[in-house]
């Protein structure tokens, strides 16, 4: 496709509407105002649309989210995020001051790479009975290392009083985390971060409980 | 501490000399040509030197690396790899194309977050009799969605040209891949580009086989 033409194209997001990692591309989406088109793709229905030869090719990982936007398809939601962020106008999700920057990055980091990998779906069914101790107790890891964190960094939110990708982070996180019934209560700034948050305009309308494929009992 | 004094004062890393997330840190040290001091993290002596509470106070993640530079604390590599790339000079990590910044970043959140976490240290400690199995069924899978990827993305290096944070992922990667015993051959594009690159001096001097804790029967 030529690029000029790709660039007037709406983006199109590939995910599911549960999915923590599609969840963090919806508020990304949100946050900067930035109209797209949503192809879901079921990772329980037919033993999972994410493994068929047609999504394959979209994202070898057989993940979601996939993101096709200006010509190129991307895979790994943290990468689509920031590419999002360095091309389009509108607020910034990265703070302007390097040690802030690293700061949201180290955070988005343990949830991305400490936690999240370690209880979604493909590795929980590979633990088999045990899967619900088996994510509570890196959900429970990963929270009891990241309160002290935002301890230190937050204001408003994550850090400091500007919304950043540690809040597209943190919100979704929060809410597998409620799935796997972790008790928030005993992480109180994790608890008053997501409480703020969850609502903010931009994650309500891209909350799990909303998107075109959420279905009907789940819909709220 | 005086952030001046700080910025006048070499960064530290603590970090293991197997830890591939510790490599990661070194090659961009050396990568930039920075001079840096070590304190090892000895994961395995004494029940493991990371659960001190004196290390638990400089990451609560209880993992390696950590890095204090300019005053603060950073954990998790990747933070710490764009930290260094923002605020030294030298060679760029990120190729300046936005396009291209994503390839990067996803190639690097596949391997961050797709691959190590489910490999590492205390999740196979975890996993227990069948942790071998376990870490080359993830490698396997990982590589097997970063093989296409790469003949895509790759020149002599796996973006492009020009080194970039994809090559400091995937170096101590396959280095993690060879020592799980799982066969390279299968992704032709993986083996090459790490033929090449762990010829390159800032991939030498921060092997694993070479650190001041690397033991005497480890040593090359």
């Amino acid at each position: 496709m030529h690029t000029s033409l790709a660039c007037l194209m709406k983006p199109v997001l590939y995910g599911y509407f549960r999915s923590s990692c599609s969840w963090r591309v919806r508020i990304a989406f949100a946050l900067k105002c930035i109209e797209y088109d949503q192809v879901p793709v079921n990772l329980i229905k037919d033993g999972g649309q994410q493994l068929t030869d047609q999504y394959k090719a979209l994202n070898p990982m057989q993940q979601v989210p996939a993101v096709s936007i200006d010509g190129i398809t991307l895979s790994q939601s943290m990468a689509i995020v920031q590419y999002i962020d360095e091309t389009r106008p509108g607020l910034r999700l990265l703070p302007a001051d390097p040690k802030q920057r690293a700061q949201v990055r180290m955070i988005c980091d343990l949830i991305a790479s400490g936690i999240q990998p370690l209880q979604n779906l493909y590795v929980i069914q590979k633990i088999g009975a045990e899967k619900v101790q088996w994510a509570q107790h890196f959900i429970n890891r990963g929270f009891e290392a990241l309160e002290p964190i935002l301890k230190q960094t937050a204001g408003t939110y994550c850090v400091g009083n500007e919304i950043s990708m540690a809040d597209i982070c943190l919100v979704p996180q929060v809410y597998n985390a409620e799935r796997f019934k972790v008790d928030i209560n005993h992480f109180p700034t994790i608890k008053r971060l997501n409480q703020t948050l969850i609502e903010l305009e931009a994650f309500k309308v891209s909350h799990p409980s909303c998107q075109p494929d959420t279905p009907d009992d789940v819909r709220t």
